[in-house]
């Protein structure tokens, strides 16, 4: 009682069935809740380029600009692509449905698998980059960056088990409000430069030849800036929770995000090129643009403050994306079919649920750390940004519907980049994403397992008409009795009131004398009942009653007798009181349930005080 | 299976009922295993006056001395009243029981509730401080101080579940190398003053006047000091675990333990005092005078690994009284009765869980720091001390045996004395103990209240022979099926073989289509049974389940018959594949069973492959 009162209060009043309707997104709400993954990367996309870059030196900084030209080749690329996508499949799916419906069920289970792993390490990456901004801030929460970290993933939990609008109507504003604040700090960072309020500072003119500088470190640096564009395969993912027309809807919302992020993307690595940004470990490259264009002041705070939550908020988006994909990987019986089930509020809830405790356990597993995270996260998504794309290619190739050379070509140049940097990524950074060649594996095996244990159940269950069912032909009932109390007097009743065949009642001694005791006074109190004592030597009830039952049951069996475990249990008024009692009934009635062909009945005594 | 492996494993094969005798324990492991707690505050003890006379000025050291005597005259008062109540108490119990039975009950379960949480700060206190010399020496491990210290715990634990004999022959050698290595110390120590071959080198003379020396500061000297006492009463309390004849051998073991303690104990505090020994936070005590006494050479390293040891396995003392204590007040109905359960190797294993799980807790809330700790422990220890000595007092007065009065003037000093003490713990360090006064009433609170449930239950059970039974007059079965499968079949089978009344089958469907198409289906496999179909708005089995339930109950007691709900379930060959599954028929009978008054049979299904 106590506990569904917090849980309403929590997340609210339970919704029916057909008030789903309701929860339908609009574009401007879809934008908040699917993009801040994109968005948010922009806070630390471009610094990842400069890191890499800041290995060969200061002079090497004007590769930033070719590098950015890359990375926005790029992601029109693969907007483009994901916006046929979104045509092709309204139904939703992303990756693991395009690839599973065009390349058949394992690459699907590549990508779907990669993506699962993927948007727990949204959840954890986000929330850890975004806890790190607030503990910078304020140095003295630093101590208590986990405990940080874990309060949000549960507070974003509970937002998302209140159901999708009504977190979109909270996490609308700071999206909005971070789009704001990096658009006014480009045009006022623009407007000082082109004044000459602000001196431009840059390190090295365009085309410097650099020494030391190699094609690995040039492809490390783009494949680290490319880390900007994990999010985008949100939108596809998630286009039932669109309002209709769905489709369109999202794919509007795809483009509309897609120019933010050109726009934010391009803008920042052009101020922090001309700014003559360097790399600090102490100071964030957006951080250093926007005090050097308005003092340590009120824009400032605002900035940064609108970063620190559209990072935690890009955690939501994991958050919309991973129940839906659980949902078609758990129709395919993937994955546990618990996945399937609308929570109160109609969301999805044991996604959600998981999806929070899995990246509570990988923040507590790496300490809130980002660094370890960010490349595994990365890699992992441009797997089955390259499937989805190749499905795409191989869906024209076979369809072939009007103007499908254009579509072709767009998928063919989105999975040959997609492609590139995976490899990229791997030979890169090897040391730190090997272990993705091990999960991975592991994640299709198990897949696969249970796929074949719901097959397996599926047939085992189907009503086969030639099959005729056993008849019972009687029952003989069993009953374990501890003592001469009013809990066995009741379920003695109960037992005589089925009229079976026979009825024994079994009582463990530990002790010799014990057993003669408890024999004469049964005799006296239920002499119609047939009572058998056996020992125990090892101060256990299940072992002897199990091998005694066996015994029945063996004969039983033969002339097709069904042997029923009567147990009797006392149940106490409040539920605390359970642990003051042995729970032996709870025992003997599980391990015989799992273990033996025997019927358990339960015949509750509800005690009155 | 695998899990029963593991266990026989760790703990060894189960023991029968009758081996138990052999498990008892002999003098010289006796003095092993219960006086290691008693035995090891001599590492700690002599500093603690040290300190806290440090706070005055290195002049004040002199002081020790009457302190250590006085520590002495109250370790002499002590153990002369314990070997009082062991003769009078041969069964054990200590504290508990003889507060109890002299005092009232009240008095008893002060005594009960503060040794209960004594025991599980001195495993807590004693790993703590036995890990910290570990890491003293090994710095490098100095950040898994918390882990070393469970993993401590989790190794005693199993040693103690292995049974009490087993784990002495294990821990009598290192409590024996200790008082071998003291012994050898404070010989050696007097030897080299005595011969001249180190010079005293005495801070102030004795006598020498103190600025600043209060009271106060003296009173809070010897209530430090007295915490080498702790551990005194754990003889009393586990006499059952030793040899025939229990009490004299127990009362042997005590004074032999007394003999030990006091010798250790002055030649530590004299040492210190001729040495010059000043508190230092990195080098404690025993280890200064060690290295002053053999320089850093084998015999430094011997003591400081023995001490290590001994401080470890101290909290083995908690082991042996714990689950001891436990079975008494379990058996006075005041704490759960599965203490009072002997696991397979014969112990009280639940006691022992319980113990190392509340310690483990402890010591990661604590973060494994013993000076917040060791006040709480020393303080909550004198509070049984005195109910003991005062409940002997009034034994005496009542049952005036021969010599009563020598009798009754040991245990008034002792009760004195001990009274004193928790005075002064709570005068001179009240804010570090004021957390007892809550924790203790909360405590006796719990007992009365589990007290009063277990007393209302056995009234409830109990047959009175004037109350008849109410007559079951027939049987409706409610079958609540899921769908048109085998295990459907099978429990319609079972209900149709106990040839109740009626039979009614019922199906919650999600949504109206799925309720026509059921119904019709039905119809055609078992145009016998009666379907009930029910629509449930919130995704909800349960609630429209029990609201049919409920009329189907309210109709049916009123003619005296019994409602007995059949569940499908089917059982899947391996346990993991469970969670594949949904559980609602695990989710129904629990929350049938405990809500409703219905008869809940289950009727099991296994799947063969």
């Amino acid at each position: 009682m106590m506990l569904s009162s917090i849980k309403r209060l929590l997340i609210g009043r339970p919704l029916k069935s057909n008030e789903l309707g309701e929860q339908k997104l609009s574009k401007t709400k879809a934008l908040a809740i699917l993009s801040s993954d994109a968005l948010s990367s922009v806070a630390y996309g471009p610094e990842q380029i400069l890191i890499v870059l800041f290995s060969v030196g200061a002079a090497a900084f004007w590769y930033s600009l070719p590098i950015g030209i890359g990375v926005l080749i790029l992601l029109t690329a693969l907007i483009l692509s994901y916006r046929q996508i979104i045509f092709a499949y309204p139904q939703g799916g992303g990756a693991y449905v395009v690839s599973k419906n065009n390349l058949g069920m394992n690459a699907g289970l590549v990508a779907g698998g990669s993506l699962l792993v993927d948007y727990i390490l949204t959840v954890s990456v986000s929330v850890s980059a975004g806890t790190d901004a607030i503990t910078s801030a304020f140095p003295a929460l630093h101590p208590y960056n986990v405990d940080t970290a874990i309060v949000f993933v549960i507070l974003i939990t509970l937002l998302n088990l209140r159901g999708v609008t009504e977190s979109a109507s909270i996490l609308a504003y700071p999206v909005y409000l971070f789009i704001l604040a990096l658009f006014i700090l480009i045009v006022v960072g623009f407007y000082h430069l082109a004044t000459g309020d602000t001196a431009p500072n840059v390190h090295a003119a365009i085309g410097t030849p650099v020494q030391g500088m190699t094609l690995f470190i040039l492809l490390r640096a783009f494949s680290s800036g490319s880390s900007a564009l994990t999010g985008v395969e949100a939108i596809s993912n998630a286009i039932p929770n669109f309002k209709a027309p769905a489709a369109k809807n999202a794919a509007k919302t795809l483009m509309l995000m897609g120019g933010c992020l050109a726009f934010l993307f391009s803008g920042i690595v052009l101020l922090a090129f001309l700014y003559g940004v360097a790399p600090n470990e102490e100071v964030t490259a957006v951080s250093q643009i926007a005090e050097e264009t308005f003092g340590r002041h009120f824009m400032y705070f605002f900035i940064q403050g609108t970063t620190a939550l559209i990072l935690i908020l890009a955690a939501n988006t994991g958050y919309s994306a991973f129940p839906l994909l659980a949902v078609n990987l758990a129709k395919d019986k993937f994955i546990p079919r618990m996945f399937l089930i609308r929570g109160d509020r109609l969301g999805y809830s044991n996604g959600i649920i998981i999806l929070g405790i899995a990246s509570i356990i990988l923040i507590l597993a790496f300490q809130a750390k980002t660094e370890h995270l960010i490349p595994l996260y990365a890699a992992g998504v441009f797997i089955p940004f390259t499937l989805a794309q190749t499905g795409m290619m191989v869906k024209w190739l076979r369809e072939k519907p009007n103007g499908w050379i254009t579509k072709f070509i767009i998928n063919t140049i989105g999975a040959a980049i997609c492609f590139s940097i995976t490899l990229i990524f791997f030979i890169t950074k090897f040391g730190q994403i090997w272990s993705i060649l091990i999960f991975l594996p592991l994640i299709i095996l198990i897949f696969h397992r249970i796929n074949k244990h719901y097959q397996a159940v599926g047939e085992q269950l189907r009503i086969t008409t030639c099959e005729a069912p056993i008849t019972i032909e009687g029952n003989i009932i069993i009953v374990p009795v501890a003592g001469i109390t009013h809990v066995v007097e009741n379920s003695l009743n109960y037992a005589k009131s089925l009229s079976p065949d026979q009825i024994i009642a079994v009582y463990v001694a530990f002790e010799k004398e014990a057993e003669h005791q408890f024999e004469e006074k049964w005799k006296a109190w239920q002499p119609d009942v047939r009572l058998v004592t056996l020992r125990s030597y090892y101060r256990s009830i299940i072992h002897p009653l199990t091998k005694f039952i066996d015994t029945v049951e063996r004969k039983a069996s033969e002339a097709n007798y069904q042997v029923t475990v009567v147990i009797p249990q006392f149940i106490p008024k409040h539920s605390w009181e359970n642990i003051l009692h042995n729970q032996s009934s709870l025992l003997i009635r599980t391990f015989l349930l799992y273990r033996k062909n025997v019927v358990i009945t339960t015949v509750p005594f509800h005690l009155k005080k």
